[in-house]
């Protein structure tokens, strides 16, 4: 019997764990994975660590190599561009390097197109004129953009630059350019760098930042970059927090605002869209479209506490990829939704989060009364050398004890990426705060404490919030 | 209106926790710990690093000083030794260093005598003439116990050490005394070293031992310890794995080789007793006496897989302390059971474990068909410095899909010791091995991977275990 014909477009996470999965559950099954560039399975994320000079060369940022690939039983199509879905004749059209378009039949298709660089409403960034690689400003996505900025630093050899935003990707690489030995400065228009976590906590990675040697200007909205008409040099021209003009002169300017879903082949199709312009899916990661599944950064996120969102992150679009494989073969599985855990390393720090900040919870319309609790324990007992203190933000919900949400910042020894990870899996099971206290974790005085940092911090939280309430049950008012 | 009047007995993670508990939730309550010796709240578990050095003062292996404990309004009564419990009239008798006795009266009371430590059927060290700390040999388990080894390392300036035993305790001492400049032989009558996990996670505990200078004798039982009638020395006998005799001489023994419940005031006020001669109590931590409670190393635990067992651990007895201090006042707490949740740092190598191993789960009679399997992923993209893989066993219930336990071994940089508390927040909540995919954990290069480690090892599983049903499932046998 012969198997499902399944066609994936896109070679990243979700694409790619797409693909795998079918062939892992199904060896009948033909797989094609179509990939628009060269580089299938690349770690977009590492691109920051190839940049600093960390990782030796590009191809060691393959998750897999072609080959490995291959070695599965699917077959990737490099360079080819999917240029429109045939919904009801079950085809992908797609097209060569030589030009020439084919048609590529399924049984089931999976979108996983991403995302791709938001551009933001600059002056010099947009329109005929706009600057580009070849004047040294780089937008920095995929695997092309990286091989643009690794030519202009090659060629320019710049001494300074400015990165333009300060999110996860902007911070790495103010931290990467610096590790190069350029002098970086860092500009975001919010009130504080890492605005994915509380001020409270960002402004620790600022500092870090600025011990590291970065200058970092906050609420600071960069209004053009221009580059000089006598040389090589750009300036990045913005106004700061008091509405005064600052100008910055840069060998190398790093445009990273973020990304917005790439949706052009679904939508053509006549998929529906829902929330930020993502293709909108259900948890089986079914598109609107018959026999059309989309996963990864293109997609709406079920999210555990806020329903649909858009959230793009790798470990999701693993996820999602995995889910829409099995059942692009019949299968019946269901995404389990996004916590939206994310974790950074800037410098010697590491700021994680998973499930909502304060604020979050309180426009998520589910009428908690969301609180939050700031703690500062010890990664692991004080008397043994090496001990640092982690930044933590509980929030829960103060009418039904629910843990809504966890924020920590801490150094790199402090094994706050694992931490979080209790967090979310708490999150993930709908745990009241109260009762982290009641998970067994493992303790060693070098690595953690009794009561683990992570309940030290819950502890603290219902303290604060729950202890009045647990005092009048137990002797009254 | 005056307070309940609550009275713990041990000054150790149970009572104290316990009082902590009571004064928090009731600022009228009268809580009194009675402490044998002079140093409540001490960590125990510390006592290999103030031995090795890194401790710079024994002082500071308090959790909490004196001065903190009676800022919360407690009363400590320390060098204070507890005779007797009269059930009826509600008193505990205790007798102070003057030798006077006096009755406590106690509206509740909360027995926390923990361990005390076991000392092997070994020729030398029982009956009248047994060796002790004067000539150099040493049991381990209290602060007491800490000062005359440390007397016995100024004064006997100790070159060569022998450590009977390869538990927790007797891997840390033979870390800390090889810090010291100290040749260690550890001993070990099992096959081999840590054997709270797999042979195969512990060889590689065993190697890093021997990496490190440290003699590793396996499979052999010492039969006798004798000092040399003109000198100082020790000489150890022991039966090698074949029968032979081997000898080691050393300037010091240690002998950790377990310990058991420390049950004497309850069993002699007619407490019931259960698994291991330990206290029996409920999930309130109640025993079989009215008003008397108890909790930590003297008592059995409840295990969440296992039910009854009798497991010391610090971490279970600050849990069950804390749910006895809240029972005391009238609450209705209940302990949610231990995992076995344990980890241990061996010079530069961590071992954790959570839930069962495979003949523990066999043995459970609860009609499980438990499997193992073994994987070896990368503590984070190996792209980034400093990867390093992971070893880790994952044991599942190949019928139900059930996870029931994990193992890890991996470097100190590994973040082993948060990522078992995954596996043990998971365990908590009775999640399939599969279903550990769905959990959203965090990401980035230098610190996991897209699925973590922790992920990769359950997905090893799952192929093996249980790939063939979810195939058959979906396409057919």
């Amino acid at each position: 019997m012969a198997g499902k014909r399944i066609v994936a477009v896109g070679g990243s996470d979700a694409g790619i764990s797409a693909a795998l999965r079918a062939r892992e559950l199904d060896p009948d099954s033909e797989v094609t994975v179509v990939v628009a560039d060269s580089y299938p399975n690349f770690s977009i994320c590492g691109i920051p660590y190839y940049v600093s000079g960390e990782v030796g060369h590009w191809s060691d940022l393959a998750h897999r190599t072609l080959a490995d690939l291959e070695a599965t039983g699917m077959q990737v199509r490099t360079d080819t561009l999917a240029t429109g879905i045939d919904v009801a004749g079950k085809q992908l059209a797609v097209r060569g390097t030589d030009g020439r378009t084919e048609g590529l039949p399924y049984d089931a298709l999976i979108v996983g197109t991403g995302a791709v660089s938001a551009r933001p409403p600059i002056q010099g960034l947009a329109g005929p004129d706009a600057l580009g690689p070849a004047d040294g400003v780089h937008l920095l996505h995929s695997m092309g953009d990286t091989f643009e900025v690794m030519q202009t630093l090659t060629e320019r050899r710049p001494e300074t630059a400015v990165v333009i935003g300060a999110g996860y990707i902007g911070l790495e690489m103010a931290e990467a350019l610096t590790t190069r030995g350029i002098q970086v400065t860092q500009i975001e228009a919010l009130p504080e760098v890492l605005p994915t976590v509380d001020p409270e906590l960002g402004t620790l990675v600022h500092a870090e930042l600025t011990h590291h040697g970065v200058e970092v200007l906050t609420r600071t909205t960069v209004s053009a970059v221009t580059r000089e008409p006598a040389g090589n040099r750009l300036q990045v021209q913005a106004t700061g927090p008091d509405g005064e003009i600052l100008t910055r002169d840069a060998d190398l300017v790093l445009v990273v605002v973020g990304v917005r879903p790439d949706t052009e082949l679904a939508a053509a199709a006549g998929a529906r869209l829902g929330v930020k312009g993502a293709i909108d899916v259900d948890e089986y990661m079914r598109t609107s479209l018959p026999d059309v599944y989309a996963a990864g950064d293109c997609v709406i996120t079920q999210h555990r506490l806020l329903g649909k969102t858009w959230l793009p992150l790798g470990t999701t679009a693993h996820k999602q990829g995995r889910v829409a494989g099995e059942n692009a073969l019949g299968g019946s599985r269901r995404f389990q939704g996004s916590l939206g855990t994310q974790v950074v390393k800037v410098f010697d720090l590491v700021a994680a989060r998973t499930g909502l900040r304060q604020h979050e919870a309180e426009a998520a319309g589910r009428g908690w009364a969301p609180a939050t609790t700031a703690s500062h324990p010890d990664d692991h007992k004080a008397y043994y050398p090496g001990a640092t203190t982690i930044s933590i933000r509980v929030t829960g919900d103060a009418d039904s004890g629910l843990l809504l949400g966890a924020q920590l910042v801490g150094r790199r020894s402090a094994e706050v990426a694992k931490r979080v990870d209790t967090y979310a899996t708490a999150l993930f099971h709908s745990m009241a705060v109260d009762d982290v206290s009641d998970l067994d974790l493992s303790y060693t005085p070098p690595l953690g404490s009794p009561w683990d940092a992570v309940q030290t911090a819950s502890q603290a939280w219902v303290q604060e919030r729950r202890l009045g309430s647990q005092r009048r049950a137990l002797i009254g008012p």
